[in-house]
């Protein structure tokens, strides 16, 4: 084996190891508590200045751990979407915005870190940001999904469309993290499954975008 | 004034300064990632082991913080509930969830931080449960609320039904932070009040409460 050939592992193996790492350190302690100092030690890197070498900032990192999950989600949602068509139920729509994330979730094995990295990034307005920059650059799938789910749900004004859009966001990452802690601290899960998990978020997420809309009710006492 | 009198008032400034410091260091950067010394000396305090004398540990501080906006949630909710009485109708209920969240953000004024200090608190399994045992302790209401919701639903099965009052919680909460945080950063909040972002809330987690229940839907494709 050429030693540059060898080279190119180490370097891959290093980088591999630091995302590691970090996305386990971010979603248990939270982005901003971790130093690029820290990872790099906790990720066994005699030099402390690796992760700077190998990634940059510590926004360059989380864009790297984002970029290695977007990957296997979009090509879930783009066979989902394949699949849909011109779909006029706005349950189909709702199911390719929830399964490739749990889908994923499931493939990932047990523990996995994911769902709490998510989270963590999603807390953060410059991080979320950035992610989502990272998301939909890469993603025309979502742009088409969004276009989809709101031929199919009612017209709504316009605050109350992006409540509910933020609203499926929130429900989608914070039931993958109940999920995906309980499954990392062996407690019981409510349901027996990522699939089932998926369900009833479907459920529950086509339920609140046919919601009645009450605008300027009185207040009560 | 005698001297014991004016020592009260500087323990009850100093103690309200340690507060609202840990409040909104908490909420912006996470309860991990502060440590009681940083608070000590962000207050001002001279003495870095201002938390510890005061508090005592960092649970004890976060409990501390809890307790302050309890009371008038409390108040809140029992005033709600004694007006609905032994209601039948699920938004009722659903109300008695939101208002008094809602409205103590809105009392609290511009900036607040308790939305995305409790949301921080509430991605901690070991904060979360010990904030469950403050607000449970103090508050028979809560129960109450919990029952009468029940009533009300539809029978669902076990896992389901704990599913959706998680989901209830965590939109209840991550909408108010979305919201302070846009008051917060003087961004374009999506609702005019947080009546109306109430509103949205309650209309939301009726409709997921109603929901019909999917079991064992085939894989999709």
């Amino acid at each position: 084996m050429a030693d540059s050939t060898r080279r190119d592992e180490q370097v891959r193996a290093t980088r591999k190891a630091l995302l590691d790492t970090a996305e386990r350190l971010f979603a248990e302690h939270g982005v901003h508590a971790m130093s690029n100092r820290r990872i790099s030690e906790a990720a066994g890197q005699g030099n402390n200045t690796a992760v700077g070498y190998h990634f940059g900032t510590k926004a360059d990192l989380v864009r790297a751990i984002v970029r290695r999950h977007a990957e296997e989600i979009e090509n879930i949602r783009v066979g989902m979407l394949a699949d849909i068509g011109d779909s006029t139920d706005l349950r189909d729509w709702v199911e390719c915005s929830v399964r490739p994330v749990t889908r994923h979730l499931a493939a990932l094995g047990r523990p996995s870190w994911y769902a709490r990295f998510i989270a963590q990034v999603s807390a953060d307005p410059a991080l979320y940001a950035l992610t989502e920059e990272e998301f939909f650059g890469a993603s025309p799938s979502l742009r088409k999904l969004e276009d989809g789910l709101t031929r199919c749900v009612p017209v709504l004004p316009a605050g109350v469309h992006t409540d509910r859009a933020v609203m499926t966001r929130h429900l989608i990452v914070q039931m993958s993290v109940e999920r995906e802690r309980a499954l990392a601290d062996d407690t019981p899960t409510t349901r027996p499954t990522w699939h089932d998990t998926a369900d009833g978020l479907v459920d529950a997420i086509v339920a609140l975008w046919q919601a009645p809309v009450t605008t300027g009710a009185p207040t009560p006492k």
